[in-house]
């Protein structure tokens, strides 16, 4: 028994909670995962750093709130992907009280810089700051889903611009698993998967010269898992 | 407002539901995906199916809610696969009341026979009957998490046998895909991702007769990402 359960009354209180990524340049320049957190002014944990959410309202369901809190901080047109990651529970996640987390992974494409409240900014996954209750352990797995979703589904689409170069895509993808991808890997396994398209466009050459690049688009940016048994399906499927 | 909302209480509850599946074998003899329900005495739809789960506690976790709702259904050491789905939160996904419910589905392997309580019966998805509340919608998030898993996971060990013929496989990612596939394939695909491993032993030939068939074990029982980018990984990963 919590000290406040009083029958018949349950205590419990239900907030949703955003991890929303994008690519964006460091400090240094470099292509790096952010997240977009905001500064808490108040008990508990003030001045760490926090995901945007809110509580569950009586009307809605946790996607619906998911948005009405998030519009809050960001335009949600710029927000290319948002899905359910899970919902965390540990009675004692939060002091106090018991509150019940049901946590998102929002996407919002390179070259995007959505305009935010004064305290909010997007902060490198290599650089966090101390952050809020268990706000780094959703981060933490926020992240972990989605390097398993580049592997097996074209996610990288809410991550891109609408056309790239492989060498710029090569860049996302080095940014969010952490460890080097060969561009011209990355384009022969996304082909080969029919994910990816020519645009007919190049981009014009950096500093230091050389022949253009051809321009890629994603051939869907709706979420698709890149299924390995799809070649065995019956035709009609 | 609902009508029972009286502040400073939240009427608001959370409870835990699970989609156990198996393939087993169906009235005809036929290898086919089933889901362990139970017959609902009470009201609301007294006399439908319905998952296995019940009410979060002040002191467990939604993880910890659900095996301790699920033991009361079916011995847990049976279950070799459980993971949280998505949590339902519809306002109106129970008449009278705000119910949050957090899904899970759990996979028990072929060949492994629970013993149930009178009320709990495997019911395959091809004759499902009615179902209570939203809990066909849930065994169908469960169902599309389990097809698109056994393409990007080498999650089919918690349904398959510990050893297991490439023939007896297919009929599981046949059970669950909905789809034929190929034995000769399947081999080919989950021996390039390093998945599958021989055991020495065959089986008997059936009936009909013909060479023993070769034996087979997955390489680990715990869940994995087959990850395509896995190859460019530096040495040290």
């Amino acid at each position: 028994m919590t000290p406040d359960a009083s029958p018949p009354c349950d205590p419990l209180r239900h907030e949703v909670l955003a991890a929303v990524f994008g690519v964006r340049a460091d400090a240094q320049g470099f292509a790096s995962l952010h997240v977009l957190v905001w500064q808490r002014a108040q008990a508990p944990d003030a001045g760490r750093w926090a995901l945007p959410g809110g509580d569950l309202a009586a009307g809605e369901d946790v996607e619906r709130s998911m948005r009405r809190h998030l519009a809050d901080k960001v335009d949600l047109a710029e927000v290319a992907h948002l899905e359910q990651l899970a919902t965390f529970s540990d009675p004692a996640r939060v002091p106090g009280r018991r509150v019940v987390a049901t946590a998102f992974v929002g996407l919002v494409p390179w070259g995007v810089h959505p305009s935010l409240p004064a305290d909010t900014a997007w902060r490198s996954l290599d650089h966090l700051p101390p952050t809020a209750l268990d706000h780094g352990r959703i981060i933490d797995r926020a992240h972990e889903r989605l390097r398993g979703k580049l592997s097996y589904t074209n996610i990288a689409f809410a991550l891109a611009q609408d056309s790239f170069t492989i060498a710029s895509l090569a860049r996302i993808y080095y940014a969010v698993l952490g460890h080097h991808v060969d561009p011209t890997n990355l384009q022969r396994i996304l082909a080969r998967r029919g994910m990816l398209q020519r645009t007919g466009g190049t981009a014009s050459p950096g500093p230091a010269g050389g022949r253009p690049a051809a321009q890629y688009a994603f051939t869907t940016r709706e979420l698709r898992v890149t299924d390995p048994f799809a070649a065995f399906r019956p035709p009609d499927h």
